[in-house]
């Protein structure tokens, strides 16, 4: 089942199943509980705009989790996953800008990755428990400032962490197997990360049981798999973001993920 | 005002005033928009536990920001702040457990934090304005996984978010010079830290305005500023918290947090 978060045009949140047609149908309930479909067709204009699939009470992210990505980084193929976390505030939808911070705009690049969504709370889990706290899987977009994350900061936290820098969703797909879905990332329509999740080092049942023996993960948490090769700062010459680019993650069986790229504006007070 | 938030015998979750005399005052409203006094004196006795101050949707954190704790971890004056982030799911409540996790349970560390508590949405604010953008301070406990953060890790995430790695509270104070205020800990008893907010390199206004330069705080957002020197890790021998040990923390003007540590016991899964 594809499901989507919108406002509407009577500015109310609804989730709806997108279905083979195109065309949306109203679901009732809770996306962590109880959720039936309703039978009511929403038409595309009383749709305002999307939202991102859930309000994360978390972010859990992965480094180096694609062995051809581990390569053209110069990195070691990393023995236990290397996490870190992004501030739920650096959370956007489908369609809203990435903007390039004040603090740092030059070296902003975009990382594609599958983003699995917990169902349920998660403390400890097996492997093969694993797959029974998901709900879902959606695109995501692990945006990341290169500058700040190799040479002005200590922590990836706020190279990780700007505002705009985890464009997730439009669509979260609850029936799904993640073991080998072509993902790929486009900047402006050119084709620029092309790979599969089977090369993912760390699967997905063994980051949700790994994560779940350090931190308890509630509904809602997202947790980004890592990003295949073909990022920005690994191409000779780099390629970064700039103002007006499009970039676009697609993966098999979940959909496309797009945003555009703007310059942060000063405010009044800056 | 000493703002503390509880759950009452008849599981309801409220805030109240600490009085001079002990006893709570019962609050109505928002603590982030309209909050009124009622009159109504809780007893002791009506009172079931106490509550973090606050939900946050996001911990922020400062490394390194006592200029004597930078020289006894033989690190450098930073020129800005380190910023890090913890897990929301890492924060507990005044005398609940601080669990030595399994993954990692011989090098855990305390560090006396005072914590900024965000008033209402801060992005971009100056030096001057940023008080005006605190609700008030606490006290915290940014315990730490030193082999994980040193040896084992690439990133400072795991270590310093385990769950229950955030003890925070249990009072807010909303009138306060955060400027020059006594911060201490105790190991059972025993005075570990000893400092003062003077010695911070970066100030509470800094903290405030850098780090809405870079991310959006929400209302309820804490921002740990760093521990002043005396931590385990840095004592000759070192020192890490063993299940059984009290830790707390002092801050003139606001209160204390005292946590015992436990072993985290397994699961029938794991």
């Amino acid at each position: 089942m594809k499901i989507i978060r919108f406002l509407t045009t009577q500015n109310e949140p609804l989730a709806g199943v997108l279905q083979d047609d195109g065309t949306i149908e109203r679901l009732r309930g809770d996306l962590f509980g109880q959720l039936e479909t309703t039978g009511q067709i929403l038409r595309p204009e009383q749709i305002q705009y999307l939202l991102p699939p859930v309000i994360p009470p978390n972010i859990f992210a992965l480094g180096l989790n694609y062995r051809e990505h581990a390569r053209e980084t110069d990195a070691a193929i990393p023995k236990a996953p290397l996490i870190f976390i992004k501030a739920t505030t650096s959370l956007t939808a489908h369609r809203c800008p990435i903007l390039l911070p004040q603090a740092a705009p030059d070296e902003v690049d975009y990382e594609a990755e599958l983003v699995i969504v917990i169902k349920k709370t998660a403390r400890r889990v097996s492997l093969n428990e694993a797959p029974n706290y998901i709900l879902g899987y959606t695109c995501g977009n692990d945006v990341t400032a290169r500058d700040c994350q190799k040479r002005i900061d200590r922590q990836w936290a706020r190279s990780k962490s700007f505002d705009t820098f985890a464009p997730t969703g439009p669509v979260l797909e609850t029936e799904l197997d993640p073991g080998n879905l072509r993902i790929r990332s486009f900047r402006n329509g050119q084709l620029m990360q092309d790979s599969t999740t089977a090369d993912l080092i760390f699967s997905v049942p063994q980051i949700v049981s790994t994560l779940s023996h350090n931190f308890t993960l509630l509904p809602g948490t997202l947790i980004f798999t890592g990003t295949p090769p073909g990022v920005g700062a690994a191409r000779r010459p780099p390629v970064f973001l700039r103002s007006g680019d499009t970039i676009a993650v697609e993966i098999e069986g979940i959909g496309r993920l797009e945003n555009t790229v703007r310059t942060d504006q000063p405010t009044a007070t800056d």
